[in-house]
């Protein structure tokens, strides 16, 4: 996607033909600053201070974290422990233990002399396919946007946390029918949840929208069900870390909550997601997904912008009350209007996932 | 209420039997401090800075205002100039206006040797009624409560803003029934919705339940139906800025996610309100209730306290993207499980509230 005007993904291969640089994504919304990879140590590093988020980029740091060790070393041990290395960095992203079996199947069984080679060109791979995942999901969830335009004459989506391509190579999930609709030239404007407690949409999905000229607005996350209620929301669209066989949805906490307020105002509520994020092992979300607790201090605590440009973290809430931060929640099956994924749009059930996806439904 | 262990109300005549006291509100949560108001033009400036706020404690400050006009200049000219000094302070404060109204008619008859006594024992008087009113809707709400503690040896009580005694004179509507519980020896645990953007539950509520020793702990806006989701929330009770006669409740905004996510869950959903609060005249709230619209940058900027003390302001969001703050919304009677009055607590809807105030319905 653009940066004022200027075409980018999250990750790419340096003028060396080896390095990479990414966009520090600390340094966001406040600056656009991109930042040189050049060691597996500094892959290791950029995903565990959080230059690089978002579960498919992650993955793609990682893949290319493994080029890099190999260039360095091409054994066996460096192999090994360049995977050892890279996979403790964040524990939980499914997504970055994937992408890591990939490149140890992809090398493993090559000669030491081909191993150099062989690994960048699966990293390369592995961000393609990550782009045309998003793009096929983009294609499908813009003949929705492109229905609603048919009847309105324009479209407003809201949108919660950040599932765009800040979070991918590039596209995103959610937003990406969001961008394919806007260079189309359909009137769309999105209206942005803040997401509280990390402010995600305020900052990345705010900026990355922005950046590329999209129409949107930001809104405490309280404000959604008020302006689904006055009739200014045409449909929503959210990503998810976890959908279950059944179609039950988790995502950034807080999603819940606006997927209720849709069905209370009959407005269309769909999730956007690669069908690699599908748990083909579960069926109820609410019981089954473990929802990871986050440190309260990111509630008591925020992080922004002062008048003198210098970005510090301020303390919020009364001094000694405690806070509990719940990263996600889970969206049931039945609040959800239909899964926008690389295949197709799929009902919300056993039986609408089964349909798309038959090899893998049981 | 209790600020560690000493009683307050939110305002006070002072030592010299004609000043007032009362707690600097801009100052909280990071400190305690109290503000001597010695002048009709101190008492509308403690007012608009928001020295001190919610509506009751707003008219109350008013009251006094009145009362220290008088005592420099007891003539009617003097009186009106204190009435529209005062009315303009707050022009939306619905509560402000009444309490002018009762000070004017309390002492426009009296002779002008009479009128600063007057004065002061009607201002005194309205004082009073709040706290009764309070606390009789603390009575009726400690019933409900009481139920829950004897079914589950515990209660989890989930509020929204602030509906405590900082907002009022003493007792507050919402935190009324939470205070009465605590003191009965009740084992109550509150939830405080961070509520954003100005987060008067992280800062206002979470302070005054710490400082009276009420368990409470905080959470962002977006994690209450989640918690829900896990049968972690007994009840819910949030405080109202106007009810309609058919039982519309329209409260800071972010309070009807919360009663669908209570809905949706089965957890009870009261609001707690002076019947003082009812809007007669109006039957569809969503359709006819205005709902003000405030400056974005409540959501684009935060206020906190910095590492080294300073209170300072920080930017949030992605520079140059447009943010919309509705102050409140709209939550349908038929989410309310009832209206906790001082009268006893009225089902949601025109016969429930007639049969309480049948003076009043028509």
């Amino acid at each position: 996607m653009k940066i004022h005007g200027r075409a980018y993904r999250t990750i790419w291969v340096g003028g060396d033909g080896w390095s990479v640089d990414v966009i520090d994504q600390t340094k966001l919304p406040f600056a656009f600053v991109t930042k040189r990879i050049a060691s597996v140590e500094e892959a290791a590093d950029a995903i565990m201070t959080m230059v690089v988020r978002g579960a498919p980029l992650i993955g793609a740091t990682a893949a290319y974290g493994v080029c890099m060790a190999l260039r360095t070393d091409a054994s066996d041990e460096a192999l090994e422990r360049a995977y050892d290395l890279l996979l403790k960095t964040r524990p939980t992203a499914i997504n970055l233990k994937w992408a890591l079996d990939e490149m140890m199947a992809a090398v493993r069984n090559q000669p030491k002399a081909a191993r150099v080679q062989v690994a960048y060109a699966r990293a390369a791979k592995l961000c393609d396919e990550d782009v045309a995942t998003n793009e096929a999901i983009g294609r499908h969830g813009l003949k929705l946007i492109e229905a609603i335009a048919a009847r309105e004459g324009r479209v407003n989506v809201l949108t919660h946390c950040n599932a765009g391509w800040l979070a991918c190579v590039d596209w995103g999930t959610a937003l990406a029918p969001i961008y394919m609709a806007h260079d189309k030239g359909i009137p769309i404007h999105v209206w942005v949840d803040e997401t509280r407690p990390r402010n995600q949409g305020g900052s990345l999905t705010a900026y990355e929208l922005g950046a590329h000229g999209v129409k949107h607005t930001i809104l405490a996350d309280n404000a959604g069900g008020h302006y689904m209620q006055q009739g200014e929301v045409d449909m929503c669209i959210v990503g998810t870390d976890r959908t279950t066989a059944t179609g039950d949805v988790a995502n950034k906490i807080g999603t819940y909550l606006k997927a209720l307020a849709a069905r209370d105002n009959n407005v269309p509520f769909y999730v956007a997601l690669p069908s690699s994020t599908i748990d083909w092992t579960i069926s109820d979300g609410v019981k089954q997904i473990e929802i990871e607790e986050r440190s309260g201090r990111e509630v008591t605590h925020v992080t922004g912008r002062s008048a003198t440009g210098e970005v510090l973290t301020l303390e919020l809430t009364a001094p000694g009350s405690p806070a509990r931060n719940p990263g996600f929640d889970v969206t049931p099956a039945r609040l959800v209007t239909g899964l926008i994924t690389e295949r197709g749009v799929a009902q919300a059930s056993r039986e609408g996932l089964a349909a798309l996806f038959p090899e893998r439904a049981t």
